[in-house]
């Protein structure tokens, strides 16, 4: 399948190379490719620059965020939440309609405390929702690091994803990428509409402050239910 | 040790019947503990009248907030997170003044979708430690059903408490009040000062959501951390 994978920071590239590694075709979407392969010095997240790390990566396309989106079947969501409006913007409502957009991003503004912005009466899974009604938008894997998100066995034992969306069948689709992930069956909990992808961003903020803690990222939330046992 | 329990919901009264069965003294506080006791038909949350609660817990005393907190060596907010400022109002500054207060309550508005009010910038927690600023307010227990709260066992596994405040005796105390209610050593996370109470606060939406699609509240939250696995 072809994907769009918009955005090049660290979890743009780990999912771009799992979704590559499992025989997708993958193009990350920025904002100017020449731009993003013209940088010679880490992003200010530390990580290599985009170049460098391509060359281990020969497979996985770069191109504006309106080509990738249009080269696309499927999107994913890997920007920095708050600059994501923008992001898809500039992919374009017309490369994005009819298809199903995983968003696994935060709005979270790391230097103001943490702070979500839009906070805890909207979210960023709504807001693209609302921009774009004709992209099918399921928010998940937003809720760990993005390690875990392609290589769920990176924390053993039992723990969840969250997903989040008005379409049934697209969120069908994206239990399905889950599951070639390596999230088994009973780790997905299904929240409803998109309006509980705000139930999920608001644990981006006790996220960091476990990982402030653990010092290491290789953690995730389980609901442990009565019953279930595992 | 003589426990002041605000408020005569489910939480209070779970709160209270536990503490007095570990042997302690109880006294739960209200507003008017005349109109408490008139009541005849269940509250809101359709939870039994107070009084005929009372005649199975006859050691359980009733007092207004002011004299209840006076009381207790150690106080417990059990009210309504969105009236907690008023009740503690009541009670009053001297009578909480050097005692710890664990504040088990969510500023939850649920008849709003469920809203955190005040939000992602700001917690109960925080708002509690501010007004009181002699009072040593820990944040506990905010994030699982009350019969959970006193009786971890009814989730089996492994499942986390989360405690928040900003002074370390206050938190050793209230961690050993969580081990006398059955919650094991290595479940309870410090997060840290009392700015992390909104971190657990922000739990409190996605609980709901889960508690929706469960139809039952013997559920938990849990870090799964790799390293830790149990």
């Amino acid at each position: 399948m072809r994907h769009a994978v918009l955005g090049t920071g660290n979890a743009g590239r780990t999912i771009a190379a799992r979704l590559v590694s499992l025989g997708h075709e993958v193009v990350v979407g920025t904002r100017d490719p020449q731009d993003t392969l013209a940088r010679t010095e880490p992003d200010r997240m530390g990580n290599p620059p985009f170049a460098e790390w391509r060359t281990a990566h020969p497979q996985v396309g770069l191109a504006a965020f309106a080509e990738a989106a249009a080269f696309g079947e499927a999107v994913v969501n890997a920007t920095a939440g708050t600059t994501s409006l923008v992001a898809l913007e500039a992919a374009g409502a017309e490369n994005l309609a009819g298809k199903v957009l995983v968003d696994i991003s935060d709005p979270i503004d790391i230097s103001q405390g943490p702070v979500l912005n839009p906070g805890n009466t909207d979210s960023l899974g709504e807001q693209i929702q609302r921009a774009f009604p004709d992209l099918k938008v399921v928010k998940a894997l937003n809720t760990m690091n993005c390690k875990v998100m392609v290589d769920p066995s990176r924390v053993p034992g039992p723990h969840n994803v969250f997903i989040c969306g008005d379409d049934a069948d697209a969120k069908k689709s994206v239990t399905e990428l889950l599951h070639s992930f390596g999230w088994p069956q009973d780790s997905v909990i299904d929240l409803g509409d998109i309006i509980s992808a705000r139930y999920t961003e608001m644990l981006a903020p006790i996220w960091l402050r476990i990982l402030q803690k653990l010092g290491h990222t290789d953690f995730n939330f389980h609901i442990q239910v009565a019953g279930n046992e595992a």
